[in-house]
Formats: structure tokens, C-alpha cells, sequence
């Protein structure tokens, strides 16, 4: 198949994007690829493959690119002197963009509106996604438990610490930091302000366990392995990212009684509202209860790493990918009304 | 000031958006308008003011108009045989489109991303009130109460009849029913699943007080005139919208009490979550406690009949519009990584 990877945009994670994007060039072996770049004015460009570097982008080489236009099905540029205009070829788009634009719905959107066939969180998943607190009451509505939270706005809360102090609508943990006294609840206070207007905070629990489990519904269940989260305490943003494509993952063997739990808890938040997304869920455990911390529902380099064939889950999604119902518009009511009218 | 409304969309309430622009033009007095359609298949067209007329979409006859390109900051054509880009002029557009593509967050994600300036409802808060169970939720977390309800895949209910069923995520009462008995269970089912997929039942109660409040915070709070629905049972889709202009409101002298009440149950449901926008909260009352309904996040004709003077409300809003945080994208992380491998 061939796959438009779109990834960048204006968002607090345009880099780690780029990084993902690339990651997934050398991931994916059987499919053709293109790479459509929204830089942080929002521009889109075509990337060439073998451009694909951190430093085409961040050297701002990537402006000589061709520019492109989103349209209807697609995206067009202009060509040649007589600028006739030419759209870009491929059969299924791969939204990459983490974090504002890509997570925050913009781009599932516009992609939506434009109907162009897309491996994506929909609007409404991307919101429920996006922002933590809306995350916990979904979660909770669909009877899958959570770490209980708090809204604040200033450094107080009803926890004792340790605590954690997250914006409500960032991933890839920045902004978030773990505090265990006033002082540096202060001044992680000020952090998460910097990223986010909506602050939480939640009790941190030391040495609580933390499995990952990605998947999606294909017109079948397919799920990656379980990752059990490796780590001292807590992965900030470096930590998490600086080993970003994680070829060795620790994928310790997970009883299978625990993997079930953790598939039926994924399947209710995935059902009927991340259809067409590829999404990791991040749980926690304690006491034998499952939690959801976060669902990232677009994953860095879609956690490729957790499957065997990654190649080919693309294909089932892309392949069984859902419509956008269709709406026909006939125009009764306006004409009943002209007709009551007389005219 | 230059207002531009755009309208339309591929929506079940399309002919509801039409009324709603024409309604607008002839209570916009103030202002400047110019008007964008958004027709069934999304394409954009520019339409002369003389032209807002329903008859003029209903015909087909649109498509002889100025066809619009959205770009960075707003519309584009091309003029003349040079085919000369030109950019449509205007100050502040207003999202007018009920339903999907308005309401669902595609039009308002679409505006942040082209950077267009824009009274609606951004893509969190439109998601939040497009989908009837998230504007529970919501509301539950801020500390409205709301009616309780029941998803259900069949028509079947833990509650006792009668009771209204509704589709979710669809505004204008459409495919909305009060049901009384198992058959006209079974039919309604059938008749919301055509309009979505998600379903809520909800206890109906007879003779409940419904009260419209509308408002937004534009440096103030806002509000409207409390409107009290007279009605005789419930306004199914027709009733409601062959009165639409609805010129004579009766605004019976509610309490000074209670539209304390109702507003200061308002600005939880707004605050920071539908900046820019200009919303209508419906309220039910019963034994004196007030439940939100749902929040309409761009109204019909957006509630001009229940303002004194709506042509200043839209100028103070179009004058304190919150713009989207900016994000500086500086490739320190890339660079990071760059020194780090010694390139």
C-alpha cells in the first residue's frame, strides 16, 4: 500500500513527531511511503524520502520542498512554470502528529472534512484523549478505573505528597513532574502553567506497575504484546525520548491472566470510539486493580516496537477502515417552508 | 466591524444553518456581512448578501457564486482569466453551521489551524456538547446536575416509560422521541440509530420547567433574557423550526432568584471551556433544582431574540476574542540529539 505520513505541526511535540516519522521510514519495509511535513507556521511540504534527517528539518532545509495545498481527497501543489496542479498519490494518510494539531483533533478534522482516507483518532477520540480530566471521566463512564485527581489552580491540594502535577492536554510527559514538597510544588506549579492553563494533580504512588498495551479493531481485535514499563521512578521528557525508538524493549513475560485484564480494559475504551486509530494504552496496577493512566492515540512511531508484524496491522487497519456516515441533504424542510409560505 | 458567516455544512441541521444566516442578516444591523455556504458536497462559495435567500440553496442556484479556497487567515478565490488570487476581506468570522462540521469540531479545529479569527466554540467545547453523554459528564464534574440517563444498544431501559430517546450527538431534537410504550420503543430506537450509532434514553418527565439562557464572557459575563419554554409537551423537529425566527419570545418575569440560579450555573458550564463562543444553556427545573439539558454551543440564529441589543454583544465578543497559545519550535531537542550522536 502507500501511506502519506503526515507529522510536525504547531505543537509542543512538532520534534519528537519528526523523530516518530522517521523511526516509522525504516520500520515499515513492505509499503511505499510519503511524508507530508506541517511545519511550526503550518505549511504543509512534501518530503522526499531520503531527506528524512532530524537535520533537514531543523536546519530549515525542508523549505525547499514542494508546498503543498490540503484539498478535497487529498493535497495538490502547483507545478512547473505553467502551475498546473498536480495532487500527491497514495492510498491511505497516517496522522503522526503528536500533541497539538495531530492529537488535539485539528488534523482528524480537516482530514474528515476533506475526505481523505486516514489511519487517525477521530475529533471526539482526539478530544477525549487529549485532555486528562476529559480521559478520566470517559474511562470511568465506561467502568475502567483511574487514579483520582484533582483541579488546581494554585500549588495546593487535598494530597498528601509525593504528588504528580500534569497540564491537562499535553503528552509525552512534558510539563509533568513528580513533587514531594512544597517548595518544589511551586515551582512545578509554574512548569505545567507554562503548557497548560488546566492543571491536575494526582496522588504518586512509589513502585506502582506500569504495562503498555497498543492495538486496534481491524474488523478483528489486534493487540501488541505488553511492554512492562522499566524504570526508577518516573521517565521525564529526556529520559522518555532521548532513547526514543526503543529497539530493545524489556517485554518481560506478563502472566497471561493479567494480559486478559488488560485487553478487556483496553477493548472498553477502544470500542466505538477510536475506530480508524491505532492507540496505546497506558495502565497502571496496584493491588491487583487495573488503572488507565493515559491513552496516547497516536503513539509514538505507533509504538511499532510492541508488534511483531507491524507491517501488515497497518494493512488490516488501512483496509478496514470506517466511513464517515453519509448525510443527504434534500432540502424538504426548506421547501415545506415555502410552500407554507406560498411562494 | 466585518463579520463573515459561514454556513451550511454537510449536517442533518443544514436547512436549519440556511434559516439561521438569513434570520442573522436581518438582525445584524450594525455590521458588515458577508456570507460563506458551505453546501452538502463542502465546497466553500462566497454569496451576495441579496442572494440569502432559501430558495437560492435549495435550487442549486449557489453554484454560480464565487468558489472559496479556506487558506492561512481565512478565503481565497481566483479572479479574472489571470485567475489572480484574491482573499475575501473581512474582520471576525462567525461559525453558523448546527450540527456536524460546525458543531462536531471541524469547522472551529479548521479556523485555529488556518488561524482564522472566529466567534465559535473551540474544538474541546464543541465535542464536549456535540456528544449528549461527554456533556453529562462535563457537566457532572463541574457540578451541574444533570437528567440521568441510559446508553442503550436495543430498545430496552431500566427506567419506566414514558421516556425521551435521543441520538447522541445530534442537536435541533432531530430524531429525538418521547416514547410511552414498548412499540413506540422499538420504532423510536430505529428511528435514532439512522442518526447515530451512540443512543441515550433519559426518564421523561411531564410538566418539567424548561428555561433557555444565553451568554458569553467577553472581558464581562454576558447574558441574555431567560427565555421559558411554553410548550405543550415536547417541540419535535418541525414545530420547533417552522417558528424559527421565533419574533415574539415569550419571556415571561422569571425571578430575580432564579436567574440567579440559571447563571451562576451558566459560568460553570463556560468558563474556560467556551471562550469565544456565544452559547445557549437549557435548563430543566423540578423541586427546585436545576439540571442542564444541553448546552447549544452555537445556537439557532445564535439566541439573537433573546438579547436586547445583539449587534453590541457581537462586537464585544469579536473584540476580546482568546487567541491559541503560541508555540515556539526552536529543534532544541533535535539539536540535543544531534550532539549527542556527534554529528
Amino acid at each position: 500500500m502507500n501511506f502519506l505520513i503526515i507529522f510536525g505541526g504547531s505543537s509542543f511535540e512538532h520534534e519528537i513527531s519528526i523523530v516518530s516519522a522517521i523511526t516509522l521510514k525504516d520500520k515499515i519495509k513492505k509499503h511505499n511511503l510519503k511524508f507530508v511535513f506541517v511545519d511550526s507556521n503550518r505549511d504543509f511540504y512534501l518530503i522526499d524520502k531520503e531527506n528524512m534527517k532530524s537535520k533537514f528539518f531543523s536546519s530549515g532545509e525542508y523549505k525547499k520542498s514542494i508546498k503543498l495545498e490540503i484539498t478535497k481527497g487529498g493535497f495538490k501543489y502547483k507545478k512547473g512554470l505553467l502551475k498546473k496542479e498536480e495532487f500527491v498519490n497514495f492510498d491511505v494518510a497516517i496522522n503522526l502528529i503528536h500533541g497539538r494539531d495531530g492529537e488535539d483533533g485539528k488534523l482528524p478534522g480537516m482530514l474528515e472534512f476533506f475526505s481523505i482516507k486516514a489511519i487517525t483518532p477521530n475529533i471526539e477520540a482526539s478530544v477525549v484523549s487529549y485532555n486528562k480530566v476529559l480521559t478520566k471521566l470517559f474511562a470511568k463512564s465506561r467502568g475502567v478505573e483511574v487514579i483520582e485527581y484533582e483541579i488546581i489552580t494554585e500549588p495546593k491540594t487535598k494530597f498528601d505528597f509525593p504528588i504528580i502535577i500534569k497540564p491537562a492536554r499535553l503528552g509525552s510527559s512534558i510539563g509533568v513532574s513528580v513533587v514531594r514538597n512544597q517548595d518544589e510544588f511551586n515551582y512545578a506549579f509554574d512548569v505545567a502553567k507554562e503548557f497548560d492553563d488546566l492543571i491536575i494533580v494526582e496522588p504518586f504512588i512509589e513502585g506502582i506497575e506500569e504495562y503498555n498495551l497498543a492495538g486496534c479493531f481491524a474488523n478483528e481485535w489486534i493487540f501488541s504484546r505488553v511492554e512492562k514499563v522499566q524504570k526508577k521512578e518516573f521517565l521525564d521528557f529526556e529520559k522518555k525520548y532521548m532513547d526514543f525508538s526503543r529497539k530493545e524493549v524489556d517485554l518481560k513475560n506478563v502472566e497471561e491472566n493479567l494480559e486478559d485484564k488488560l485487553k478487556e480494559n483496553f477493548k472498553k475504551i477502544y470500542k466505538d470510539e477510536f475506530e480508524n486509530a491505532l492507540i496505546r494504552c497506558d495502565f497502571f496496577m496496584k493491588d491487583d486493580i487495573i488503572y488507565l493512566n493515559e491513552i496516547n492515540p497516536i503513539p509514538g512511531s505507533l509504538a511499532n516496537y510492541l508488534f511483531d508484524n507491524f507491517d501488515e496491522v497497518l494493512e488490516k487497519l488501512a483496509k478496514n477502515l470506517k466511513k464517515e456516515k453519509e448525510i443527504i441533504i434534500d432540502y424538504q424542510y426548506i421547501n415545506k417552508i415555502q410552500m407554507a409560505k406560498g411562494k
